[in-house]
């Protein structure tokens, strides 16, 4: 029996979508680490292609085909490779590919040594629109942050608290060759030196000692996390746009202080506004 | 025309619901305060029955009807008369109601008395078995609490972090006459003054100064928070129950510390708080 | 005693910040509707300035100020008064406000027209740079969605699901002096025009007949909601800008599909991309 | 340099603590499965001790240190092994442990058999008072489910939704040794047994057409659900426990409907599974 391919049908409003595919698939996927070791972790999906006015629908099965048959090598370097089957298939002008995902590192507690392993939600994104292939990727990174007015202005103590510097950099579509890739090691690295300490899941008593020390002697406002990050971005000649975003979980407040810079600026304030990961 | 009354259709499979009902209903509630006044919020509404073996299903939308005439008055002396109007309404012969809420009180900065809004994260609950009534409700309080361990083994600094107390009581079905309420405010008030500082919407610089040094004085651990809750309630004669459920942030790591105390003790080790899908 | 205004210091990385603020402030709000009634209710607030590259912080205290000032009359029109004060108090040359709030509507069953209330997530958005004023709002609507695809190759029945239409709409900053204003009610309106059919909280069994048959009637496909919105949006000259994200909860898998129109369409791949509310 | 065991501190208050531990921790994680293969996912991890009255603290860094070492087997036989660890390396007199993951396992489409795999929320729960270890575990499984009462009033169509099931089960502590071990594959089976079609990531046309007849032909309430489910368990003689909640995504509300059974009865109506903070 033949069944009817509704989504083929012609469609007449004249209307042309951005974006037509599916979201909050969560699916096995093994993720490239810079030391080229695998990992394997659970991928958040979403993926979508442009839909030409004149057809109705496009065929949301494929997608899922497509990231099976992809989804044991995610990296920045296979997006584009992942984006043409996506065309392909679909037989679609342009594709969209969102991979969101927890990134395991082996952590060392500055003092002991002690070993332990902490997760951060990373994000890879790409997008082509046949001509252009533009591929972001990020990292939200946790941190300790020490507020530098409540030292300044106390006897003894300063608030702290856990703050997040999420960092997302678009790398440029042909980049020099001699250029050494960036990495999402290299983007927690110096999202951690942006802050007053990084976190670790493990401290023995003479790590905490070490790190309650390490962030009072360096205490930072969500602004001078936001500059931290860019300061080290700004001159990078591998990148196309990087994005900071900086927020501490104030412990005064029940509200969280926030701080972003995004290079080259956007053209419209709106769509900074509505545009945060 | 006469539409079948599906759901009254005899079931034989021999198995009585303990709950059935709609979850995840928001709705505009008139909460009750300390001081008589009444405040506009919205609530997060569950409402269920029990459902005897022989019965197929339950009337969903009778559930709405009764929210609807009583969303005008929620309290912990409204909830037994929304539950009698649940058995009548669906011919049940238990049922039970929880409504969670935002609960604004207003704060004023301790040194510049300067005013701002506080939500806190209310829950009211009541159970009905045709003779018996139960009654609790509880509060979320954010709160600062500073490390005993990490001030005590460093030269200077100590790590701090937003911690979350929340403290659950079940009151007597009859209250001693001249026994004075308890109220949400009570629970707030008792939960800050166990941690080692409130937390403010609105501080300016020498409420900054104040807290900073008040929470520094007044180091406790997630054990102290819900014990020091705990002191307070356990020979308050108005309470059949309480249950104390302390957590940090902690600004060390990207988990959380949490402490917990039920009294009475519960029966079985899986029937707590925290273990639930 | 006089508290050195930390925040006031000069910075020296030459970085000027897009948006230092605050974000996750919950606090009470009232808000105008289309009838000129003012309903009260909780708003999820997020507000920033521009921060010039010398100034090593912004004072986030005086956010709070101001939205404490304003927080009793929330819309379209109140919104650059209060971006405006925002840029007084806080001496800054751009600044930003995003509130998100629930907005009740009182809806009738379409048979019984038994009444009760349906909450919408809602946000308004609005940011200056100085010279130009944008101002944003946008609703999520709940729908119902029956999937055509399904209808047509089954014998009987259609799957169908719970789908989301979020309307996002920038209006001109100098409106044409005859234009009637556009309302979140005229979206919501249009967004229901917009699926197989509307939901209510609650339904009758003559409601629930009527809605299931309406339905079935309507098959559409998330591309289809889609475009039946920016079908009734593109030629409206009140508007500088609209978008829409369509999504449904679709019944036989665990994720969702979704579509997506920008008006004009966005510079960059990546803007829309990261660019979800 | 010796640092002060500040946790070692003697309490006066005389109040001892059900359970002080961590929350929150994310850890990779080897899941064992029916098939006798490992599958590498990630656990959200709660571990706690009892503290007795006199006890100041507890050690965190030691649940890491025990998780870090236990992390790469998890299964409801490994669980009481960690268990004892973690009152043996914190010398506590009762410990918990709560690991909740994403479990896999691959799907087939009912007619194209298109390979898949879908992701299933799991929790494993073990708590022991050093004489008896009880052990928990259970699934959330996504559903569709047909409204009888819709598709028996409407002339056509009938409403249907995403549906959710969650089951767990208590074993027990000492089980009889013929006993065939239940395991988290046949509750997902007997939960998709329960509902009116299960849900698959990949349907192609045939398999559409196939689910949506076959969902058609199988209406059921979510108290149908729940009484399905309870029918398959009440009599297995493996379980000393069982709950059942099973939920569904309404498509003609914005609020879901429930159902719960719990067996045995618990032995108050305020310790269920729903009524907690």
């Amino acid at each position: 029996m033949t069944l009817e391919d509704v989504q083929g049908r012609p469609d007449t409003r004249g209307i042309a979508l951005d974006a037509v595919g599916v979201t909050g698939l969560r699916y096995p996927i093994v993720a490239c680490d810079r030391d080229g070791a695998k990992q394997d972790t659970i991928g958040q999906i979403t993926m979508a292609v442009a839909l030409p006015a004149q057809v109705k629908g496009t065929h949301l099965s494929r997608f899922v085909e497509v990231l099976h048959d992809h989804a044991t090598e995610i990296s920045i370097t296979t997006l584009p490779v992942i984006l043409g089957a996506l065309c392909d298939r679909l037989s679609a002008p342009a594709a969209r590919l969102r991979v969101q995902a927890t990134y395991f590192r082996e952590r060392h507690a500055p003092v002991s040594r002690a070993r332990s392993v902490l997760g951060y939600d990373v994000t890879w994104f790409a997008a082509t629109d046949g001509d252009t292939m533009d591929v972001e990727f990020g990292v939200h990174v946790p941190v300790t942050s020490v507020c530098p007015c409540s030292k300044a202005i106390s006897d003894y103590g300063a608030h702290n608290q856990r703050g997040h510097i999420t960092v997302r950099v678009r790398t440029h579509s042909r980049p020099a060759a001699a250029a050494e890739p960036l990495w999402l090691e290299d983007l927690i690295d110096l999202a951690e030196r942006s802050a007053s300490a990084p976190v670790f899941p493990l401290l023995k008593r003479p790590d905490e000692r070490h790190v309650t020390m390490l962030a009072h002697d360096n205490p930072v406002f969500v602004e001078d996390m936001a500059r931290n990050v860019a300061e080290q971005l700004r001159d990078d000649v591998r990148l196309a746009a990087f994005g900071v975003h900086a927020a501490n979980d104030e412990s005064i407040h029940d509200h969280a202080a926030f701080a972003t810079v995004e290079s080259p600026r956007p053209g419209s304030l709106i769509d900074t506004a509505w545009n945060r990961p």
